[in-house]
């Protein structure tokens, strides 16, 4: 396939990944996370998020989700989140079947929770003809790829805690967050307050490998029994661990995502001026969201595969990989300069 | 770790599936299964079960078997197995979580149904209190090693038909099967009437990949919305179905197979005569299940990572791998000899 | 307790209900349906709703909602509703644990859907990700009081139908609109399209007895079962029969329904010109919403239960019964008058 | 319909039920449990089963069960109970659909657990493949009509608490076994360490009434929103608790079932000597399981309604209720006589 702009798990393996799997690939090891990979990933991770940090590897960002909500919420609970959030939009219902709570939406203008947003939905406290607010999730970067401050997750965090709810965050592409704010994984989770992470490697150059974090110990519960019966548990677990290991233990996780960024600051310069095209939200991470005159955007995806973010506004997004090239942005803006 | 005869996942990947991956790992490609791997893979597919076989690649076992029972059954339906199965015992109650039916087991003596046993179960058809019984599934090989006959399985799909119901095979270590029968796939699946198959590459030298495939084009509704609600769709799916492709496509399944297989004919060969140990079922495809004394039983665990099947009994289960070596079988021998 | 305008599920049960419980009370039945009770009603209800009709008795309206999302409905599709609807806010997450499935909610002015509204949730429909929208579902009266026309409810099966999908009605007032706008329940429900509907007594008269009628015969698959398993089956389901024989085959649905429409009118009547008082919404059926002082509105409800609908924004709910008297009308209004 | 043997749901109401329900039938009261009928029955089960005791009630004995089930065991928990349990046999799945969870049957002689028969699921403690054993449940009568003596039920609440385990007692005929043992409902229950009961009214003269009992308070938790979100929560609750205040301070449990086991020795004393016809079970309560000629049963069927228990086998369910007489039991054995 031609090489675009269609999603950052479009993109292949990254190198030193490849070969933490290859490594990986000696002699006899213990299934289901019983091996020194999974052991010497797990004590990384403590190392990243702190030292109550407990990780849980699942396979994909939906099983990260859903278990992360199931760590949260029973199913008479509910999960308030943006109306564009990952969990809302994008798991085909994953939450409500699996762990059978509800999701209590808001409208925002740019992918973000506020506290006066998310107070819309607390409500109905202790009425048991209402589902109980438990926990608040926000994506960061969000799915529009804005980014929350530090000060404004902890202002949530702060909210959510002072209900007696917890604070989750979907980090599929927490890294390009982390670069972006020029921040540790720690400083922008624990230290602030959430209590529970989804945390991606897929997106950023890992071959297939996300994680659930528990920054709250209290969240800690027959999790083990939770993935297994929610179909994440995986048998030969090394081979994520040993993914997740070279991700996290050199700089393979920043590098990637500092050029996917910088390679989405690229596109967006490329862009100003350009008459017909509107970027719609500021560019903080590693994806542009564009509206363009619609036969431009049929005949662009002629050429290149991208999704259509909202087709009766026009708004297409395109997003940058960790192996996206400037040559890659030059051929994709004459394309769509010479369609204008 | 010690190699041993813990599971058929603690060995690592053959090298031509790692070859595989690596050789998928370039440039982009659509994600979610819209990929040239994906599409060849698929085709043969259909080459090895029929045209009319239609596959859905997973993550894992249990994501095969839950998917499987999903497209068979809604909650208020049921599905007949031993009491012995995987879905019955080994998914920490996925099948109950994900699809909300109910399982009606059987007592086996070898871990295989038969039409009579399963007939004890066929009762309150129509009779809203029962949950109704909608398919038969049945494990080839068993989790005790051992294997259907084609008439018997053939007499199995017989019967559910003739009850409106389906015939579920989880075909975990469906490779084995094929080996020990010398029979093709198909000749023990589409053609003795299987409707549905979870099909595994895991246990015999894939790194990661399931799958379900559908044989009876009516169960073939809805399921890309289904996998992907009970968590189970990749985003880099070409990883999957290259491993599939390099598996089915050179002599890895049946060259990896027949050597387990072997590996357990030479384990079962070295017992025979040996005082204290008893095989406990036919070693027909790569598992020998043995009784021995619990302090030899203790003893051999000090040295060796292996399951106890039935404690109370000390029955164990010991496995061969793909890369079971004859060395490592006279050196386990050796060391059971020893404790004896 | 005071008499007021709590609920209108707060008043008993009229007394010709009571008398063909009291009647029903004759030797022995059988058990869950099969009794001459439930024949008589269920053609009764096909008088009422034409020769197609299928009626299933359940106990509660939440059982109502939820066996007919159920019947139209797998998880991985979704119900477009309005975020006012009785199954969005008030079933405490019933359909999302029960079905597992979503609902697609869209803010409305007056509680009810148009097809402009009902639009903007039809997306994504072949795309795994998303949830796939299969059903409208609308109350008729709203829960805000509100009454869609005949007109309007056609426009909305129209638009369901044109999309492969179902409509719903909430009814478990519908006796209220069927008299306010002079119509039988079948001009009102198939004569448009309405596909299924949930069909209430409870909060007319009845002691206990909602339904769920199937209009369109697609939908009645495996219906007894369903209900069986979601806990909604009656044992002496002949004393639930025996209440809808009643309420539908005499005037007593009707005449219910018209005294509590014509208290909420008198009560509409004597709040117009009252200072501090605003009435938020057209009084069609027998609830009025009004937005009053703070300090009033908890004053008055030092002397009357009633429940507040929007605590940011003052506004109550008052609701008039079958038994709901002129007196107590007036009784109240002077309270508040005095409190103002 | 002619009055028979079929089930003691096939009955009415008892006469001083009925006058409850219409002296309940005053006025306004609070819906949902709030009124005063709830809080003088909950005062009332107190007094029956100990100050600790909190009563949730529901419409049916499905509800109460799985209410209860879902208040001892999160889905990837289990609960061993006989495979005769009404909880597996009867409830067409709705606990794994609604909780989700799995049950571990034991097949019985009788109906009845014993504690090494309970043991034999005790296993995979902590193993995450497997469901975690978290509850037994019991059905004192058992569904073959037989009883636990009290040192038997403490036995079994033992062996729960030493594994960490809760006992749960579907008690839906409760006072049947409590004149069968002469001993209060506290004695049979709380006394001996019955974590939780599902206590019945239905089958023993109430109209519709079921309950949950929790007798040990840590399982009091979340449990109002978890009896609305499975669809169990009545509006007009009065009228449920009108019923079980008749039945508990009076003496309507105790007489009725009295009547009703004197029945069932009656027809059981019938029965003796009579050739062709044998008993299978003790009859210690209301019901008789009788084996017969195939050809006999049917033609007995032709006549009067009753269910197979064991069609292969010939064995039918006689059950006796509150308002069999004398005459009807003669009436029935010399229909029976004139067909052998």
């Amino acid at each position: 396939m031609k090489r675009g702009f269609g999603s950052d798990n479009h993109s292949g393996v990254n190198s030193e990944i490849m070969k933490a799997i290859a490594e990986a690939n000696v002699e006899h090891a213990l299934a289901y996370g019983d091996d020194e990979w999974c052991a010497r990933t797990e004590a990384l991770f403590r190392e990243h998020f702190g030292p109550q940090a407990k990780v849980y590897f699942v396979f994909n960002g939906t099983g990260a989700n859903v278990l992360n909500i199931d760590a949260m919420c029973r199913s008479h609970e509910a999960v308030v989140c943006a109306d564009t959030a990952h969990i809302n939009i994008d798991e085909c219902g994953a939450p409500q079947r699996v762990v059978g709570c509800r999701l209590l939406t808001v409208d925002t203008l740019d992918g973000k929770l506020t506290p006066d947003l998310v107070r819309t939905r607390l409500h109905g406290f202790g009425f048991e003809h209402h589902s109980q607010p438990k926990a608040i999730s926000i994506s960061q970067p969000t799915e529009l790829g804005t980014l929350y401050t530090l000060q404004e997750i902890n202002a949530l965090s702060d909210l959510a805690h002072s209900h007696n709810m917890y604070l989750h965050m979907d980090g599929a592409r927490l890294a390009n967050a982390a670069v972006a704010l020029g921040c540790s994984f720690k400083e922008m989770t624990v230290d602030l307050g959430v209590d529970c992470l989804s945390f991606g490697g897929t997106k950023n150059g890992m071959l297939m490998g996300e994680s659930v974090v528990l920054l709250n110990p209290v969240l800690d519960v027959d999790m083990k029994y939770r993935r297994k019966q929610m179909t994440q548990l995986c048998s030969k677990m090394r081979f994520i661990a040993a993914q997740f290991e070279a991700y996290l233990s050199t700089e393979v996780w920043y590098r990637n995502a500092k050029h996917s960024n910088s390679m989405a600051q690229l596109l967006y310069g490329e862009l100003q001026g350009v008459d017909g095209v509107k970027v719609m939200y500021p560019v903080q991470v590693n994806s542009v969201f564009a509206q363009l005159p619609t036969e431009v955007r049929h005949a662009l995806q002629q050429e290149y595969f991208f999704y259509d973010w909202d087709e009766d506004a026009d708004v297409v997004r395109w997003m940058c990989s960790f192996d996206t090239t400037e040559e890659d942005i030059f051929a994709f803006v004459a394309a769509l300069m010479r369609l204008l």
